[in-house]
């Protein structure tokens, strides 16, 4: 048995994860509504070999004078483009279980894994913004609790349509003029609190069975989904001991499940600032910050808190609680810049959105290639992750310099592939494939 | 002034539009999931200089032994894919109003038409099959006029929310840091019978300003629908003078909405066998005919009259009405067929059926290519068509053989364009573009 590699995914927040990126000379604000941008960035990602193009999703964001954040495509449009052009990386577009219907988003995505060839990927998000709702004619976003069950129950109803039609039942005889072998196709007859749906998909399973299911949750109702569900998990900590508690504590949900640890991949996000020397990528980080407009750095803050931070000044001391947050919901990205405050001693609004606007609460590591391969092989090989989602300050020279510098460092140390393994992204992965394990697993 | 010349639709129905096509040798029933396929297709289509690739789509349908009909993939998927390996052609995804929400709709579409660089169209449909209904947890199908009252609203809606961001919003300068003019975004603000929209899309007109609206409706219905938010019709008429009269009626309801005749193109679908010789084209064409399988001959004209004719022998005499024939509802696909019968004297089953085996209901032309011309000729000039919707018998052969025998013979008589005369598919179909003409004009 080979030894046990990285899995990497290229997280595309395009022009860049720092979120004054933007306004850096290097990077082409103007070109993300563009493919050929998207292409460009795509090529460069599958040179390095990584696992997955990975686009986050979320929508109704407010339009901000002086913040890119709001003005995106939708990924999964981006993601089939990008299937022409790629031939081996993973593409994982990011929807949501509150505003879709199964049989809908059952179809897009296996219409995607088969012209990819098996290359596709659903990460799956319940909404965290109650700024969607109103684009669906609702008041109010569902609550936590509601979200996640409808989201388990979401998430069943598309595994059993992707499963629906077996590829073997694709007869395709043209001498006999049997096309399809009935007897391969197994409607599904779903009746749950959320959905009713029969029927069959109108596509066979895929080269990879169905495409690869990703998560992000980690709330108590999000690792448990995790757990029943989840092939890949994307999640964000900062310091080891975190990290191996998350990692150790959803592994150990698997067994209940009948999986095993391997059938889970736990991916946290990582941004990385690389350069030749140490002293030149301190600089580069330190750089970025200078673009931050003191409007666009509260509205920033705004969003992690859920209140409204334009009345502060940007050298204000930072406040316990800020005017309107809302104290009592379970805030994981509010908690998650609260303690990043606390453990890194930031005094001022600020200090704190200077620190958190190039990982946005995700682990940053500045420095040589060394100590970058340094600080991922520590937590891979320490129980803390199965590989990351590895985020660039700026495109498409952040990207380049990650996959310059840092990839060739992991492959001499023998802990990243420098071949794809295989040509699907369950293959890559070391994922099975799931037509051929018993559909009885799918619940219902 | 340049002389008017047709509009061209590829209509990819794959591996052919003759219905037994997959089983002849030419044909590639395999790869109808393959994107490389399509790739293939498409490059042949943007070879002949057509306007666009057209998918058909509807979901739910009966999976068949003998049939591979009930196979397929998402078009607005298939297309996506597309973008990235066409120039020039417009890329025409069908999409049901009946089981979607508009933003999402509209936000898919925003995607394709940006990645595009404006070539993306929208076949508006309001699902004409009962068996789409329980994938979506629904017992029946909305009735005919609620369908239409629920397509025209989401209709507008979607075009309001394409309009919400202006282009020129996007102010991105590095410099200030200034990213967005909020002057320039119009929330909407939607409240109607069936749908409650506030907010804005996520990304702003595109370089045609939004997608092209394509709809196919002839019942009276469809034709408001048509004359009130339409770019393209796409229809189906047997003999010059139905479709003049569709043509005249149709251009004729224009008036009352403030619009000019020229604004809504009408374009018939066309069956075409095509080779040098008129007797060549004829063998082509009935060769197909012994492809098709009893028994996926009788589930087809099912289709059509809606009821299960599998018990009838295919040699049996065609019947005023079949059993369990739903005689009350207005069938225009039905109607279609039994008039082709009366019309061309049709005796039995199998006769009517290898008669519409190929065309489907459309306008069916064999011959040489000066044959073909003539034809499409008569009705341009004659009031009956701006341009067609091409079915070819076969993928890639038929579609081929229009390419390098029709399309010069069009181009010698200055009937059809020896180059793209833009960027855009507005540009290429002679259409305005929205986003510069007064939002007003969208209802309110």
């Amino acid at each position: 048995m080979s030894k046990r590699q990285l899995k990497l995914g290229a997280f595309f927040n395009v022009p860049g994860h720092h979120f004054a990126s933007w306004r850096h000379p290097s990077t082409q604000p103007e070109r993300t509504l563009d493919l050929d941008y998207f292409v460009e960035l795509a090529k460069i990602a599958e040179r390095g070999k990584f696992d997955t193009i990975f686009f986050a999703d979320g929508f109704g964001q407010e339009l901000e004078e002086y913040s890119p954040s709001g003005i995106k495509l939708d990924p999964i449009i981006i993601q089939s483009a990008l299937a022409a052009v790629t031939k081996k990386i993973g593409l994982v577009a990011t929807v949501t279980t509150s505003y879709n219907e199964p049989f809908q988003l059952a179809r897009k995505f296996i219409g995607l894994d088969h012209l990819s060839k098996g290359r596709a990927a659903w990460n799956v998000v319940t909404s965290n913004s109650e700024r969607e709702a109103p684009l669906f004619g609702r008041d109010k976003h569902l609550a936590h609790a509601e979200r996640y069950e409808r989201a388990e129950e979401f998430v069943d109803v598309v595994k059993k349509l992707w499963l629906s039609i077996d590829k073997d039942a694709l007869v395709i005889d043209k001498e006999s003029g049997r096309y399809l072998d009935l007897s391969k196709v197994q409607p599904v007859n779903h009746e749950g609190k959320w959905f009713k749906v029969r029927g069959t998909l109108d596509a066979p399973t895929s080269p990879q069975g169905h495409p690869v299911i990703v998560q992000a949750g980690s709330s108590e109702a999000g690792k448990e989904l995790a757990a029943r569900t989840a092939d890949v998990v994307f999640t964000a900590w900062q310091t080891l001991e975190e990290a191996q508690a998350f990692y150790r504590d959803l592994k150990g949900r698997l067994a209940k499940y009948g999986r095993n640890p391997e059938e889970l991949l736990i991916m946290p996000g990582v941004y990385i600032t690389v350069a030749k020397t140490e002293e030149e990528a301190v600089a580069k980080r330190k750089e970025l910050d200078q673009y931050i407009h003191p409007k666009a750095g509260l509205k920033y803050l705004s969003h992690f808190f859920g209140a409204d931070l334009t009345r502060y000044h940007i050298d204000d001391p930072l406040p316990e609680h800020f005017d309107g947050e809302d104290k009592t919901n379970p805030r994981i990205r509010a908690n998650i810049v609260r303690n990043i405050a606390k453990r890194e001693n930031l005094k001022t609004i600020r200090e704190l959105y200077e620190f958190i606007a190039g990982a946005r609460g995700h682990r940053e590591i500045v420095g040589t290639p060394e100590q970058i391969a340094d600080q991922l092989q520590e937590w891979f090989e320490q129980g803390a992750a199965d590989g990351f989602n590895v985020m660039a300050p700026t495109f498409p020279d952040g990207l380049n310099d990650i996959v310059d510098l840092v990839i060739p460092e992991l492959q001499r140390r023998g802990l990243f592939r420098t071949e794809y393994e295989g040509t699907t992204l369950r293959e890559n992965l070391g994922l099975k494939n799931p037509a051929r394990t018993v559909i009885e697993n799918v619940k219902g």
